[in-house]
């Protein structure tokens, strides 16, 4: 779509993450992280740092797509708590963490960000989520 | 209104913030941290923990007073980024934070919460900060 023309994704997100699948405003990607089911979603739109500078009609599909991602973490992880989260301080590129947490994972109750080195999933267990979580989001 | 019905602010968003207004879903707060300018959203509802819990009608309440939160802030403060953050992990009555970051904060780059112990506003601080506040969000 012409609205897409410039979006690159920065090269620290598509290294820390495997793609998932696109909807209609956002990359969904996977953070490789296995104590974790944190998504991120991805606004294809160039040069955005902050979700008030999308246009309405943007903001909006984001927002539904913050919902799509939100239930269906819940629905498949039962976690006791999502958390959401548009920080950027490092990687500026517009971004939105939405992950699982749980009483006993690594974090717990702190906020997971920079909070220790990532546990990558197993070939097996990445294949089997992003098979899961390409239907759940079709 | 009816459906404020059997809310009430957790204690402890009560003693780490001050009130500023009340927005059509949201009480807006203040942490008494001068260490950022920081603005939580409560949504008036009853045992609502995550943002996809409440209603169509609310969720869209809160994405417009999210983003009017934000345009101020950006207004007011000239941030390098906005942090917004839902998490809920301690205090899982739902809030959702917004607040400015600078690259000379306390806890640049990393997230705020949890990083540091808060540094109160002064009396006469607070009185300007509020008064700002208030009239931007009438």
């Amino acid at each position: 779509m012409d609205s897409e023309i410039g979006f690159i994704l920065d090269t620290r997100l598509a290294n820390d993450c495997h793609k998932v699948t696109d909807l209609e405003l956002s990359h969904v990607l996977l953070m490789n992280d296995e104590r974790y089911p944190w998504l991120i979603l991805v606004p294809r739109r160039k040069d955005i740092r902050e979700i008030h500078h999308l246009s309405t009609h943007d903001r909006n599909l984001l927002f539904c797509e913050i919902i799509k991602v939100s239930e269906y973490l819940e629905r498949k992880f039962q976690p006791i708590k999502l958390n959401i989260g548009a920080l950027g301080n490092i990687v500026s590129q517009l971004h939105i963490h939405i992950l699982a947490r749980n009483a006993n994972d690594a974090a717990w109750p702190g906020p997971v960000w920079g909070h220790s080195t990532a546990v990558p999933y197993s070939a097996i267990q990445l294949e089997r989520l992003k098979k899961d979580m390409t239907k759940a989001f079709i």
